[in-house]
C-alpha cells in the first residue's frame, strides 16, 4: 500500500521540520504556513496530514521523544543497574547541539502539555516509561549489592528523573553552569551518592 | 510624589492579575485585552504601564520571583547549611495551589526565556542568586562537618538547584507521582544523600 507508507513518511518528515523550526524559533514561529516553506510544500498542503496545529504539535512531541528513545534503546542494550542508569541518562541530558534543540522543544512542549490534555497524555506516558526504568535499574543496583538502601527506592528514583526534567532548561538558559562536562559531572556526583 | 507611588502600585496590580492569567490559561491567554478585563481596566489602560506585552511579561517574572524569593527571605532568616537549604527548598517546590500556579508561569517563562534576552536576563539574575546560596549552605555544612566531603561542592549543589528547576515542571505535569508529600521525601532523599 505505497499510499500510506507515503503518508507515513510525509508526516515524520513534516514533523522532523517542525521541531527544528521550534527549536529556533519557538512556538509562536511554528505556524503551518513556516512549516510548509520550509518542508517545501505548497501554502495548505500540511492540512490533509495534520488538519490542526495541535495534532502537528502533538506528532512533533513524538517524534522528538521517538528520536530519544530510539538512542536510549542502543545506548542501553545489554545493561542493567548503574551502567545502565548512566548510559540512559547520558541520551537524555542535552549534551550535543541536536539534543539542545531537542531541549528547546521540550520546553516549548511542557508550555503546551499544561494546557491541552492530549499533549499531557503523550509527556505522561514518555515519563511513565522513563520512571519504571530509572526504578527498576537502581533496584537491581541494590539487589547486587551496588548501591546503598537508603534513602527509599521511590524518592531517589523520582529525584533522578526530576533531575533530567531540570537539566533540558539548564542546559539551555544557563549554559554557562550546564556545560556537556559539568552535566556529566552533576549525573557522576548523583550516582556516587546513590552508591553510597 | 503621590503619582509615582500610584503608577508603581499599579504595576504590581497588573502584574498579579498577569501571573493568575497565565497560570490558569497559559501565556496565549494572557493577552493585553484579557488582562485589562481581569484587572478591572478599561481596554487600552494597560499599554500607559506596559507598552508591550513583552514589557508586561517581564514584569509579571519579575513579580514571581519576588514572591517566591520573599518567602524565601522570612523562611531562611537566622538559618544556615542544611538547615537554611531546606528551608529554602521548601519554598521553591511547589507545594500548594499557589506555588503550583507559580510553577506554571514558571514553566511559560521558561519558552519566552528561550528566546527574549530580557526575560533570559531576568532568570539568569535570580538563578545565579539561588546558585549562590545553594553552594554556600552546602559548604557551610561541610565545613562543619555535617556532610560528606564528596562529591565536589560545584556538580552537587549544581543538582540540587536543577532538581528544584525539574520539580515545576513534575508538580504540574506528573502531580501523581509529585504530590506536596512526595516532593518532601525527594528533597529529604537528597540532603540524606548529600549528608552522606
Amino acid at each position: 500500500m505505497p499510499k500510506i507508507v507515503d503518508h507515513e513518511r510525509r508526516r515524520a518528515e513534516i514533523a522532523e521540520t517542525t521541531w527544528r523550526i521550534i527549536a529556533r524559533r519557538g512556538l509562536d514561529g511554528a505556524t503551518l504556513r513556516e512549516v510548509a516553506a520550509d518542508a517545501g510544500y505548497a501554502n495548505g498542503a500540511i492540512k490533509p496530514y495534520f488538519p490542526s496545529k495541535a495534532s502537528l504539535m502533538e506528532a512533533t512531541f513524538r517524534h522528538v521523544f521517538g528520536r530519544t528513545n530510539a538512542r536510549i534503546a542502543e545506548a542501553t542494550a545489554g545493561l542493567d543497574g548503574f551502567a545502565a542508569l548512566r548510559a540512559f541518562s547520558l541520551e537524555v541530558l542535552p549534551l550535543d547541539a541536536d539534543r539542545l534543540d531537542e531541549a528547546r522543544v521540550v520546553v516549548a512542549f511542557w508550555q503546551q502539555a499544561l494546557h491541552h490534555p492530549a499533549q499531557a497524555e503523550v509527556n505522561d506516558s514518555a515519563m511513565r516509561q522513563w520512571r519504571e526504568r530509572i526504578r527498576g535499574w537502581l533496584q537491581e543496583a541494590r539487589r547486587r549489592g551496588l548501591a546503598a538502601d537508603r534513602p527509599p527506592l521511590e524518592p531517589a528514583a523520582e529525584t533522578v528523573l526530576t533531575y533530567l526534567l531540570g537539566a533540558q532548561i539548564a542546559a539551555v538558559l544557563h549554559p554557562d553552569f550546564n556545560s556537556p562536562e559539568q552535566l556529566i559531572s552533576q549525573l557522576d556526583a548523583q550516582l556516587e551518592l546513590l552508591r553510597g
